[in-house]
């Protein structure tokens, strides 16, 4: 797996959620698609999706409950998919490193 | 002011500098150069340099010190630099956006 995205275009202002507990930056693909990376710390979360997405794990460790669904502990090098118009509760155990993919 | 980065790569995995207090990514140019984009938390930090830098605000504010300077507050849309081999102390009274222009 790629450690990192070649041609895009980078968005400088920064994402800032849930009083600095998840930082993002947002990245445009050639073909108008977006996604985003950044870290969530240790906190305990409630994410909404609007489009579907896909989580990419890519340091840390975090529990997640899907909507309607069971705990699930994922570490780097794993990934999780949310539907759209949904939302997921997320547990950061250690500071976790992300990629989300939107579409 | 361009408001983002356009042709780059962007590396996935995030810095993580002072027990979270500061967070950056890097982004490497089509020349090779090499930019970080992050964000500082409320803190008093002493940043070391090695090679010369600018640091661009896009966000917050900040007091900053230069080795051996005055203290100065800088806003969005304001810069610094800073020699090389040097430090400077930054005192970040509201979460600083920020871009890192290196060389």
């Amino acid at each position: 797996m790629s450690t990192q995205f070649d041609h895009v275009s980078v968005i400088k202002k920064s994402n800032i959620f849930f009083d600095g507990k998840c930082v993002s930056h947002n990245i445009i693909f050639p073909d108008g698609t977006k996604k985003t990376i950044g870290v969530i710390f240790p906190s305990s979360l409630t994410f909404g999706t609007g489009a579907p997405e896909i989580m990419e794990i890519n340091g840390g460790k975090c529990r997640v409950r899907q909507k309607d669904g069971e705990w699930q502990t994922y570490e780097a090098g794993q990934r999780f998919q949310v539907p759209g118009n949904s939302s997921f509760d997320i547990e950061t155990l250690e500071t976790v490193d992300y990629v989300c993919h939107f579409g």
